[in-house]
């Protein structure tokens, strides 16, 4: 039931008067909040932004928006990329961005309390002087808020040795579409005190709550130098049984990330390297520690004996060079036209079949499937580029199949993404309709209204209350 | 309100027809379920004890009760501390420990597939034979079962280094009230698919779901000598002083165990040293991993520094005798009477207050609270010892007291051990009143009649519904 324009613009003044200067109504930026970097734009604008600066700020725009059931969409930098963050018409979108402070770093507890809205990259420069270190990495470090990282439980390219996002938090402080502020799990290591809803928070899309605090838990900077290795190999397939050799071996790298022939086709072409005569895939590795050395002589034979040319290196500029071939991928795939990225994981035994499953939809589909892959954890981004601006049928169309290749490998729809707007056509798939049910009645015990990020991660906006 | 006695005996015979040869009903059995290892006992013996085979046999299990609404308690190795597993009058025991089977070892995946009745040791000395390793590592790792660490989130003396068992496991097989098979979490390294199903079971004390089967995350076995440090200090202040400049040094040793005074003194008169004369406390610490040396010698010079009378060895037997001072600590307890060990967490610069709050409430009290603790993740155990079988009323008004300053500190009630009977009453303290209602809403979703466990964890048996 829609609710009547009359209370909506006393929805907007309220806030206004509650929280002056801090309301945002200027069409224009409204429109910046309709879209990230998934590609998706919304069909309306929503009726206001508002960035608070304290948690009872957010706990009195959380107040004022539910007594009017008016949405509610929170939002950090707009990085998302399933549309997890993109806000529409009749919503408000709460911006976290101004809540950027760190409150509080503790070498003794080994860990920072941080408002949601401060950059990854920047708690990390802080954290550098310490000698401390927050892992959460994902590839839009230096523009995304460790807010988002956590609302959407960010992996990136040190997961495997480092783990991902839940588990690099200890606590929060969440505020409820009511307004009521709850501090969920431990600043302490270790704490069993009922269930784990600081678990449950991270990766939850801003669905159940607000995340308007959190204790992080940092590690010590790995001491030494990190050795960088880069190794061409002739075809994916070859390149993903040399990482999954490593895997195997127990050696653990921090960071193993590999290119398929037509990532480097790309690359090549953006670059105008003559990266094609060198092989047709390409796996780039790291180690570090103070095991670092020993570790990459090892990965560096293991990846020889597999078949392919590597280059081991601790030179900075030369480790550059080899980093730079991974990092230039998705420029220039952005170059060739416009992309959707993907995001499947599956277990790591299983990549030489994804990676054969993509190559079949190429065929079939007639079209350009790009992928770069997390190697050291199976995640996989196939990334489609085609020509204008909206998503062709066909591209959706390989996407699910894609998707239940995934499934049938033991895999996800997303490793790292999230479901968003994008994936929640096949979400039931994966989770199966009594989890699913289950989950929608969890969402219904933090948000009996459905106010907080309606509409997404699951694809009917109704509830069952 | 009761059932009646009819309709029971109608449960246990349906039980028998389903799962013939599989149901216990003998009084002297039944009453080995009603304790644990906190002390409680039951004031009943429950109907039955059931002993399923297979998920199938779960399903039925919990199909049967369910209908009758007969409440059911799942129990694995029955070694817990919090009263978490014990069953009583009217109650159907659902004992694990013939699901005791590994159904994949995947060491390109570094995961294994249990059941749950599998113990901690039998697996990891299958898993050795991989250069493989469940790192979960509670005390009782010897006697517990997997399925009893996953569902009690076991910590125990590496976790500051390894991490908690909620780290440690990838997915989840559950089986709720009504007979719903669930799997939730995944396979793969990452996966964001809705919210963290499998981190909310984990801890959950059987009070949500039935853990059938579990998907673990494996670490390959550190290389290298294991370095072990034992140093006493004169006093705790200044041995926990000690455990904190390691910890704020950025060194990561894989254990680090405190021993207060009284426990020397428990330790001497048990074993006949002359323990008392070496010092009024004592640290232990292992490092592990390519760099333990190193990182064994710096932490050395720390604790030199901080006052401790250092010894550093690798050779084994003078290795074994530093951890068995460590070991035949609850032995030593044991002998001086019953013990009510407790398990509050603090954050790590907190300890020396705890241990301060903890000597205040020996002499308030006129108790002994002998004192060991994971210094490395703030998790102490403040033991009282006490005459007869009992535990006397000013036990609990001095633990009543403990848990308080443990939350003034920032920490918890339970670190490792969980909640189960024993600490209903003051879980509402830590959680408050608005995430207590949230959690009681969660359990409802999973659990609406209240079959599962009904009594744990939360202190009033009566739900919301």
């Amino acid at each position: 039931m829609p609710i009547p324009i009359a209370q909506l613009t006393h929805v907007v003044e309220a806030l206004q008067s509650a929280l002056p200067g801090r309301v945002n109504t200027d069409p224009a930026e409204l429109a910046s909040y309709t879209i990230d970097r998934s590609g998706h734009r919304s069909a309306g604008v929503p009726l206001a932004a508002v960035s608070p600066q304290t948690i009872e700020d957010v706990q009195t725009v959380c107040r004022i928006a539910s007594a009017a059931r008016v949405p509610l969409v929170s939002r950090g930098a707009g990085t998302g990329l399933a549309g997890g963050a993109v806000a529409g018409a009749g919503e408000i979108v709460l911006s976290l961005t101004d809540m950027d402070r760190i409150l509080e770093i503790s070498p003794e507890n080994r860990l920072a309390v941080v408002q949601p809205g401060i950059l990854n990259c920047q708690l990390n420069s802080v954290l550098a002087d310490y000698r401390l270190w927050w892992a959460p990495d994902p590839a839009s470090k230096d523009i995304s808020t460790v807010g988002g990282n956590i609302a959407m439980n960010a992996g990136g390219l040190l997961c495997a040795k480092y783990g991902v996002t839940r588990e690099a938090v200890l606590a929060l402080k969440v505020v409820l579409a009511d307004g009521t502020l709850l501090s969920v799990g431990h600043r302490t290591v270790k704490g069993v005190t009922g269930y784990d809803l600081s678990a449950l928070m991270i990766g939850s899309e801003g669905t159940l709550g607000i995340i308007v605090e959190a204790t992080l838990k940092l590690q010590p900077v790995p001491e030494g130098d990190t050795v960088t290795i880069g190794a061409f190999f002739d075809s994916v397939e070859e390149a993903a049984a040399a990482a999954g050799t490593v895997t195997t071996s127990g050696l653990v790298p921090s960071i193993m990330e590999l290119m398929d022939g037509r990532t480097l086709e790309c690359v090549a072409k953006y670059t105008g390297q003559d990266l094609l005569s060198s092989g047709g895939a390409y796996l780039l590795i790291q180690s570090d520690g103070p095991a670092a050395a020993d570790t990459a002589g090892r990965i560096a034979e293991l990846a020889l004996n597999a078949g392919g040319r590597v280059e081991t290196t601790t030179d900075p500029a030369e480790s550059q060079r080899l980093l730079d071939l991974r990092r230039s991928a998705f420029p220039a795939l952005e170059a060739m036209g416009t992309m959707l990225v993907e995001d499947i994981a599956v277990p790591r035994s299983k990549m030489t079949e994804a990676f054969a499953a993509i190559r079949r939809l190429e065929d079939k589909y007639g079209l350009v499937i790009a992928t770069t892959c997390h190697a050291g954890d199976g995640n996989l981004h196939p990334t489609f580029v085609f020509d204008g601006t909206d998503v062709p049928p066909k591209v959706w169309s390989a996407a699910g199949e894609l998707f239940a290749t995934a499934l049938e490998l033991g895999g996800t729809l997303t490793g790292e993404h999230g479901v968003g707007l994008l994936k929640r056509k096949w979400l039931q798939d994966e989770l199966g309709q009594a989890q699913y049910a289950i989950q929608r009645r969890i969402k219904e015990v933090f948000d009996p209204h459905n106010l907080l990020n309606p509409g997404k991660v699951f694809l009917d906006g109704t509830l069952t209350v």
